[in-house]
């Protein structure tokens, strides 16, 4: 079962750590760029076959120390048709490498159309019987405010055991409050009655590990509410960002692990891939080097986390 | 500014209508599909290509008499780049057709994820100063579980007045109440207090009718709860699913307007592109004629809508 899978690699290499591949032009060294833009120009589809090389140099240099990698579309999508084929020939490149791909797509939409991003991205798309895998990430986050008829098209697939989903519950933002905490009349901010939800939506969906392949996100930028929902929702893994560059640091993250140090897998997506340009790594790492430098950072990060579970 | 001329057309054709381009092969007829699947296989291509040319012959047969398009993104991206590609063709149709196209993306994600969707679908996407108008919509649907973070990097572009959101309040499926009808220990719904904030973000807006380019997704299966809507939000552009195929009526839809019978555009999808195989039009229309017989169901619904408005 996939989150077996997953949660045993982490226990295996002591790491669990997801590195969040969010590509920026301007955060890729200008030497790596250049031959694109002479090949394609100043174009999206230079900006797509550098992700791609962007994407297999960093998967390349960490695929060993850490389980899974967390692609966000959106850095993708901005660049159409180009930009999405990056992005699947990223999930690919992942998946052959041996990583567990969670694919950042937040997709949230009634039924009928979930059904459609519930084939493409962790089913197949039926073109006629003729039955095709697309995205084909192994999990997929998605944002659950439409209930629960938005979310079953997907669970018709993690009830295979090899694809799984993370639902939105307290998102690392400082924006998500404005509507996650409003506390309701039964006495719980909304962001707790979400948990609960996606509790209730994962539970035929456990595996030998205790968890579910409905997970939660949940931000370490919260860490006393995340301690709280690690309590209430003993069954559902936690996908953790807000480490790093959004600010959380591996004591905030304490929480989200239950005691025997399971439970969460947390991202970084800049303290990783970007670490050649920060003050730590830059004297030792040159640009030409940033994927090494990422290997560097996540392991830094492994050891940081080691502390606290 | 873009609201102003998306009411301005409403007016001129009587027809608060939105045609939502939701294309899906098994319910386009197998005589259209039949020589793209001879030229291509039955492949993610072929369905690109037949959403494409679908697109073309509806939007051809309904641009003089509907204001607006709605393309959903998912039944596109569902085969992956070659579905994108064949959304983005579709949306660039439907605006030399002078079409108003509200791209249904329903994104949501932090700021810096949500800069890169701004800018691929209503801004463009920066390749080193190259700038580059990937999706090209006019209006994006957005989910608001985030937060205003996550909804500001798209208030940038509306606020050079052409290009607008409508973030989801009241969503039209059942499951949607489940976290939007949750009572707060204010005393107001969930879609309430998101309502006050979409109403928020769009108050620096509004166009010279008195509607904002910061509109709301508000279902018309929740009669009493739009018209109330309507009443606490009197600048905020309403985009209504819900009519036709998901069960609501022209009855239901009296309170979504204002006095002066304007505020809102409702959508229907199956309802018009999918009416060669509906009782009341398969004995008029055949299969071939399955565009013609999409204008004849949207000037019947213009009839029924213009008798509550």
């Amino acid at each position: 079962m996939l989150i077996d899978r997953l949660i045993e690699r982490i226990l295996q290499l002591e790491s669990p750590i997801v590195a969040g591949l969010d590509p920026r032009l301007a955060q890729i060294p200008a030497a790596f760029k250049a031959p694109y833009y002479e090949q394609y120009g100043k174009t999206p589809k230079a900006a797509a076959e550098i992700f791609c090389g962007w994407g297999r140099e960093i998967i390349d240099s960490i695929f060993d120390i850490v389980p899974a990698v967390k692609p966000q579309i959106a850095m993708y999508e901005q660049f159409g048709a180009d930009g999405i084929d990056a992005y699947i020939k990223t999930v690919a490149y992942a998946k052959s490498k041996g990583l567990v791909v969670i694919g950042d797509i937040k997709r949230g939409d009634i039924a009928s159309t979930a059904d459609a991003y519930a084939d493409g991205h962790i089913g197949k798309a039926d073109v006629e019987g003729s039955l095709h895998e697309i995205f084909g990430e192994d999990f997929i986050t998605l944002s659950p405010y439409m209930g629960c008829d938005s979310i079953e098209p997907y669970l018709k697939y993690c009830k295979g055991g090899e694809r799984g989903i993370f639902a939105l519950v307290k998102t690392s933002n400082p924006g998500g409050a404005q509507i996650q905490d409003i506390m309701s009349s039964a006495g719980l901010p909304i962001y707790q009655h979400v948990g609960q939800l996606v509790s209730g939506w994962g539970q035929e969906l456990i595996g030998r590990h205790g968890f579910s392949l409905v997970g939660a996100v949940v931000g370490a930028t919260h860490p006393s509410e995340a301690t709280l929902l690690r309590e209430k929702m003993p069954h559902t893994f936690f996908l953790v960002p807000g480490y790093g560059a959004q600010g959380a640091g591996a004591n905030d993250l304490k929480g989200v692990f239950n005691k025997d140090g399971v439970g969460a897998i947390v991202n970084s997506s800049r303290g990783i891939t970007g670490a050649y340009a920060l003050e730590k790594y830059k004297t030792d790492y040159s640009e030409k080097d940033f994927a090494k430098a990422s290997r560097a950072a996540a392991l830094d990060m492994r050891k940081d986390l080691q502390a606290v579970i």
